[in-house]
């Protein structure tokens, strides 16, 4: 592929070049247009050869000479990025060994590194957690150990659809993020990307998200998926398990905090999503209209609530409407700590009576991908028998604040 | 009003008796329908003569023999309810002295309790806002002081409302809710309406949100309104004020820890509100189409992005073609910590491009109700202006994270 900057009649124009024959050029402009020309009447200013999008490929790249292998599934995202220093733009990085190179983990392990899609992961849709579940249970026959490196904005909700896929794991899934691009000095990349890769070396059979324990470097924490949520936009330690503590850490070697689901013989991957689900954020002018324009045609809606798991009077007959019609209405909190309960108040009765249900203490976002889950795999008979069932941890059974582990 | 039990063939029936005549009894049952009976065939089993709701009469009381005039607007919420033991119900209190007799406070202060509605804050609209800030305006005639008793479901929204339609202030105006009820033995109704009436008592001419600072007694602090977000479902420390340190602190007496805004000559009220604002809360499964249908009709929406304020590119056209016509896109993290920051990424740029505006690090919710208080008053010409400005301290020169100050 070329990119090309031509003058034309006094004006520039830069794109890719499409084709030139017959006396003609067709230039897709960076404007999104292709432009035909007459050969004669442009002057060529710059031509320069670009590689093929690295996606277009299933690349596959292996490193290191340790024993045990791992793989690295690359989806995007700062971790996968570098700063293009002429537009200030971050563009994907071309050589994946700028993630772990140089470190001891190359004569630690073996590691395979491939590219499963490159894309920020604010652009992640339930179809690409699918498409990657799937390129995980692949890469489990290369690998003892499966780290995801992806964008931190979307990465607990990611990482939480994976942690419902896998019914059975065989090894572990580390998430891995980061929160400035590697070519950047105080990058956290290789850091995270060490804890991920040593978390993905234990006998873990769950998801996790390995990040900075704090704003300074020494130690990554593993966060279980589907209790984790990125409460800060820029802090390297944005991640947190909510309302509990982290499952281990990583300094020089491994140390679990918790109890945990150990690996177990075979993998086992329910990959279904029911994509009809969304999430309705309550606030004091959201009006019954709405509500009905957005659960319009859903079959399940995660309610962020106020409190304990509150919202206005006069919405609560839109909620018994949809969920008469066989759909699901699901409380959880705007608040984030803490556990939804509905029993205390008489908004959370009524809501109750209309058919609503709680999320517990589960995380919105994870109480958002597990009905996406239950839906896609188990179906409206099931749903609520499944949904309010600790299926990987989400639920529980005791509420511990930051403040006492922190 | 009679609460009436009765046996009819058998069965008991509970309710209100909303009429009984020519032989005939009318009951409106605990279950919502209204039956009427043949009275001779009816055993009255018990009756009760209730209160009527005090909402209906405009109520003033005073108590107390100190000099200073402290006003508490009553609307409602846990801090102003008991627990019906019999039904589990919580609700209203009849004796506005529960709040904060027996406590020394009577010997300090002259004490009017004004209800002005009798609401669980859930339900409150952003009519009531204008309707409370009305009262209060009124209020001040009496008191140097004034104080809202709220539910703490909304009280971030209702306090920044109230900030934002106060241009200027003459006396504080600080809300005080509590998360048990002050029949409960563990209330802290009493300690925050302390902390709230000494609050109330300085020189700030802010609004704020007077609440446990721990989860045991001993501490009340002061939130600024537009800093605040009520961050834990049922603890009594649930409140926070975000990335910055709390105005002030009661434990005997009040210390104030940072820059504040003194009480002016006098009050001027700016009390329209554009109630065509929404939230919408961004997720992997938004479509374009449903984004459509929640902006719809709107004047402005608040986005609550991912990270440092991100969405799917996928949506950007709709937001495009919704500022195009006018309307003001508001881009927030839903990460609660931190700033948003839209020239990092390429989406950000392409955000800012489609004309979304940032709202830097404002917290969410206030962004929201500065967006309602900003098109009402202001109109849509001087929108950018005025919102980008920093009216009430809830734009923060420099984040100071919570484990700096706790
Ligand atoms: N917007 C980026 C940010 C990151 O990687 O941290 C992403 O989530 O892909
Ligand atoms: N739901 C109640 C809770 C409380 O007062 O704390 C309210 O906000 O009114």
């Amino acid at each position: 592929m070329q990119n090309v900057e031509i003058i034309y009649k006094n004006a520039k124009v830069r794109g890719i070049l499409i084709n030139e024959a017959n006396g003609l050029i067709t230039i897709k402009a960076d404007n999104g247009y292709n432009l035909t020309f007459d050969r004669s009447e442009v002057e060529i200013l710059s031509r320069v050869t670009i590689e093929e999008k690295k996606e277009k490929k299933t690349e596959v790249e292996s490193f290191g000479t340790g024993e045990k292998s791992i793989s690295i599934l690359a989806t995007g995202g700062t971790i996968a990025s570098r700063v293009d220093y002429e537009t200030g733009a971050v563009k994907p990085v071309s050589d994946p060994r700028l993630l772990f190179g140089g470190t001891e983990l190359e004569s630690k392990f073996n590691i395979r590194v491939v590219n499963v899609m490159n894309q920020l992961s604010e652009n992640m849709k339930p179809a690409d957690w699918i498409h990657l579940a799937r390129k995980v249970m692949d890469e489990t026959k290369h690998s003892s150990g499966i780290v995801v490196s992806h964008g931190t904005d979307t990465m607990s909700y990611t990482s939480s659809a994976l942690a419902f896929m896998f019914e059975r794991l065989a090894q572990p899934i580390i998430f891995v993020g980061s929160q400035r691009s590697s070519d950047r000095p105080s990058s956290d990349t290789k850091e995270n990307m060490e804890g991920a890769i040593n978390f993905a070396a234990t006998d873990l059979g769950e998801v996790g998200i390995a990040m900075h324990k704090g704003i300074s470097d020494g130690s990554i924490v593993l966060h279980r998926a589907v209790r984790s949520r990125k409460m800060h936009t820029s802090r390297r330690d944005a991640f947190e398990s909510i309302d509990t503590v982290h499952l281990a850490e990583y300094t020089s070697s491994v140390r679990f905090f918790s109890d945990y689901r150990k690996a177990e013989e075979e993998n086992l991957l329910l990959d279904h999503l029911d994509e009809k689900v969304s999430i309705i954020y309550f606030h004091p002018g959201l009006v019954a209209s709405d509500v009905e324009n957005m659960i319009e045609g859903k079959h399940a809606v995660v309610i962020m609530g106020t409190g304990l798991g509150h919202i206005a009077k006069d919405l609560i007959p839109v909620f018994k409407n949809f969920t008469k019609d066989g759909n699901f209405a699901i409380m959880t909190s705007q608040c984030i700590y803490g556990s939804v309960d509905m029993n205390v108040y008489s908004t959370g009765r009524e809501l109750i009576a209309a058919g609503v249900i709680s999320a517990g203490d589960m995380v919105p976002e994870v109480a958002y991908v597990k009905a996406m889950f239950t839906l896609g795999n188990y179906g409206r008979e099931e749903f609520i028998n499944v949904f309010n069932r600790n299926l990987r941890g989400e639920i529980l059974n005791r509420l511990i604040p930051r403040e006492v582990y922190i």
